[in-house]
Parts: structure tokens; C-alpha cells; sequence
């Protein structure tokens, strides 16, 4: 459907895991009028809207066949997109393309986000131009301030601001980027079990009617153009079953997928949604 | 039963969490021929092995009615011991005195072990000598080296330093104290659940047969005569469990209750005790 351009922008590779990012992404480039190609991670990709668009499958080890499937078609820019549980090791398979890399970066690079870094440096290697799903879809960028409807209180706030630092923290040691702070007290934090898990875990631990934040952030040192930590309608429910009051977002450091219904729902539940400024965690933490 | 002594040790109270260690500290007192006073925390302290020794039952929140029980039982030097699960503000029902003490530091002094740090700074301004377990205990303290009859692999000292520096990070934040970690992989992350229920948790995101290691370690500005990190059996039998090949503690900063027995079993199930100098954490987080 895409019409001729004077000046088209080259063909957009999609590296896609799980969730409903990886069809947005595609949906939105083709209504600008750029081609896609999709590349299905097997096992993570799991969004049917996806075989709407020029695809391949694939398991993520086998690098070799990802990047001589995004060569034949002609893509030059390539985003990774989607929920993309950490593999074990003999999960990935790696092909002798990816044991080289793997090689070369030893065992570590399988910890938290490294293996994502891993991959987007080597496609840059290679020679594809690796750009973020917010440069596609410009609305998922989180920006400063209250975003629905539902102001946060004074407690919210401080609750809020602690939740960021602790998750910069963590961030710093390439650990987990979210937790559930309660009157400073923090209930739960995010390893590799993800959002939605924590947040029902922290459910459990929470102190009768007062509340609780969730809070999200990027790591310190993460490559915007990587996955950033994203909610979406499940974390609005999720957030609601476990009695939280609201979410707090590190502003440029994390996305909304499908902005307008996740604003639309907390809104209709009670729940703020709020953009943080990275100056706004606390600053002394009395070590 | 104390036999007089030229040269008598001030008598010691016990203000007692839950878990064996306050009774295991009265023991070793009276043996060593002082006299001690139990204060039983309400709902925390759970070992009837307290009711041997003079003690009187009370909330967390009678400030008033502990200090002047010490009092009233001649009581100079004081230990705090045992598990007290982090109260709600409501369940600790401060009395006048506590209340005080809140209204002057503010509700983080909730958050985390900042409730204890206020009550030792208190007792202290309050004339009281504060000590720690381990000064009584003295087999408590963890040394550094392999402490039982296994010995961890490399990787498993990798993911032992990796796990301590996420921990020492964590701990910068005043939140939890310790963490799994497989082959580089933080799988699980303590905050307020507890160290048996964090490492129940990772055995389901365990990655099969490649073992997984528990990491305790306390926090840099740990106050060391404070509620330190502690193992016990049990946390022998969870990592046994989770399927973990072993358990990584912070020289000098964690304790082992029931020293003999803990290794004894950890040897029969193939489980290493390592402890770990500050310095053998990673330093480089990649920042």
C-alpha cells in the first residue's frame, strides 16, 4: 500500500519480540509511507498483526539468518521492538555467528540487559543504522508531569522520587528497572521477573489503604534506541488489582505503549500516571 | 543460676525479634556468667525458649514501658536480635515516647531498617551501651574463605562477586540485602519478602542445572552492632530447594546462627558457604 516517495526513508527492519510494540511500530512506519520488514523472534513474538507485514521467523541465536534476512530485503535501518524474556543459553542456539559474539564477550554478556546491548552493537558493525522505537512512534516517549487526569498527594510524590532513585541504583548495576515503594518503604524491587510479577508480589507487603507507587526508569547507562522499560493496559490493571495509587516514569527513559487508552483506563481507575525528571530522584540516600 | 564474680559483666537485656538468636544470646551470656533481661517484642518474638530467662512481653511501640523496663531491671548494655517484620505504622501503636521519636524524624524513618537505626541511636541517647550480637555470640561472625567442606567454581565465585556488588548497591539505597544470581543473571532481588521467600522465587527463574547462588551482605552504612544479616538452617534447606549450589555472605557484615549445624548440613547437600572480603565484589558496573 505504501505509495512512492520523492525521498523515502529506507526500508525499516523489525526485530520483533513479545507485546503489541513490534505491530505498532510496523503500523505506524507504513502509514508514513515506509516499508517494513519483520524479523519474528520465535517463542517471543506472539502479536498475530504481525503477518499483516513482510516476515520471517526466526530464534534469536541465529544471527547469521537475521542479518542476511535483513540484507535481502533491503532494510537499513532496524528497530528492536517487544518483550524478550531472558533466554538461557541453550535456548539462544547460537549459530557460529552468535557463538563468535558470544566468544568474544564472554558468559556476561547473557546478564540483564547486556545481551540486548551486545545486539545492537554488532548490528552497527555490521552496518545497519540501529534507531528507537520512539523515533517511530513519537507519542510513546514519557514526558514530565502528571499525564492523566489523577494528581499524585504529597506522599505519592515522595514515594515517587524514592522509588526513582532506588531504580537508577539498581540500574547502575545493569539490575532490574522498576520497584513498589510505599510510605519509603520499598516493597518489592525488579530483577528478571518482570513488572506485572512484582507488582502482584508487592500486593502481599503492601500496608492496609495507603497506597503505593510503582515506579519505572531506564538504567543510567542504557542505549535509548535499545527496549526501554515500557507500561502498558496490563501494568493499568495490574497496578489496580494490587491497590497501588499510582505510576511513576522516568520522563525520556521509558514508554507508554498505546498512550491514549493506558491514560484513559488509569484515569477511569483512580490511578496517576506521572513523569519524572531525572533530577527529581532523591539525592542523598545518607551513605 | 549465675555464679558471683569479682569482676561481674553489666547485665545484658535482650530486646527479642523472632528466630532462635535472642534465647542463643541469653545462653551464651548466662554461661559466661551474666545476667540478662528479655524484652519481648509483641507478634516478633516467637522462641519459647525466652521464657527460661527473666522477660516481660510488650508492642515495639511502648517506647516507654522497654526503656523503663531496662531500667527497672538495672540493665546497661542492650542487644537487639531476631526477625521483626517490618511493621505498619498503625501495628507498631506508638505510645507517647515513640511518638516522639517519629514526629521528630519523620515517616522514613519507617523505610527499612531506618525504624532500627532510631531505636539504637535512642537507646543510646538514653544512656544505654548498644552491642552487637556478634560481640556476645562470638562464633556468629562471618570469616572469610570457604567455610565448609564445598568448594564453589569459578563461575560460582563470578556470580558470588557479581551478587555482592549488586547487593553493596542495593544496600547504598537502604533497601534489602541480598540477591540470586546465576551466570551473571541477578534472578531475584530482596526487599521487605525476606531472604526465604526471594529465594523461593528464583528457583523459577532458575535457568536448569547451572546452580545459582544466594548472596547476603550488609549494608556499607550498617550500623554492625545492629540486626546484621543473618542464615540459618533453614535458609540451607530453601537454597537446597531453589536447587542453588550455594550461599556467599559478606565477611564481617552477616552472621551465622548456629554456626556447627548450618555448615554441617550445607555439607551434607552439596552446598558451598563462602564468605567474601568487601573488596571481592565487582567494581566495574560498566557506568
Amino acid at each position: 500500500m505504501t505509495a512512492p516517495q520523492d525521498n523515502p526513508q529506507p526500508k525499516l527492519g523489525i526485530i520483533a519480540g513479545g507485546g503489541a510494540l513490534p505491530a505498532r511500530l510496523a503500523s505506524a512506519a507504513q502509514t508514513a509511507g515506509r516499508a517494513v520488514f519483520v524479523i519474528k523472534l520465535d517463542g517471543h513474538a506472539d502479536d498475530p498483526a504481525l503477518d499483516e507485514y513482510p516476515n520471517v521467523s526466526t530464534r534469536l541465536g541465529a544471527a547469521a539468518k537475521i542479518l542476511d534476512a535483513m540484507r535481502a530485503n533491503e532494510c537499513r535501518d532496524v528497530v528492536l521492538a517487544g518483550k524478550v524474556a531472558r533466554p538461557s543459553f541453550s535456548a539462544i542456539r547460537p549459530d557460529w555467528r552468535a557463538a563468535k559474539l558470544f566468544m568474544k564477550v564472554g558468559m556476561k554478556a547473557l546478564g540483564d540487559d547486556g545481551l540486548l546491548r551486545l545486539v545492537g552493537e554488532e548490528l552497527e558493525r555490521e552496518g545497519f543504522r540501529l534507531v528507537g522505537a520512539h523515533d517511530i512512534l513519537t507519542d510513546l516517549a514519557v514526558s514530565e508531569g502528571v499525564l492523566g487526569a489523577i494528581a499524585p498527594d504529597d506522599q505519592a510524590i515522595s514515594d515517587a522520587r524514592r522509588g526513582l532513585s532506588v531504580a537508577r541504583i539498581l540500574g547502575q548495576a545493569d539490575v532490574g528497572q522498576g520497584c513498589v515503594v510505599q510510605q519509603g518503604l520499598v516493597l518489592a524491587l525488579e530483577a528478571i521477573e518482570g513488572t506485572d510479577e512484582m507488582v502482584r508480589r508487592s500486593a502481599k507487603y503492601r500496608r492496609e489503604g495507603v497506597g503505593g507507587v510503582l515506579v519505572k526508569a531506564s538504567k543510567p547507562q542504557q542505549d535509548k534506541r535499545l527496549d526501554l522499560p515500557a507500561i502498558g493496559l496490563t501494568t493499568i490493571e495490574e497496578a489496580h488489582l494490587a491497590g497501588l495509587r499510582g505510576i511513576a516514569l522516568l520522563a525520556g527513559g521509558t514508554m507508554i505503549i498505546d498512550r491514549a487508552a493506558v491514560i484513559a483506563r488509569a484515569d477511569a481507575l483512580g490511578i496517576f500516571v506521572l513523569g519524572l525528571g531525572d533530577e527529581d530522584g532523591e539525592t542523598n540516600h545518607g551513605v
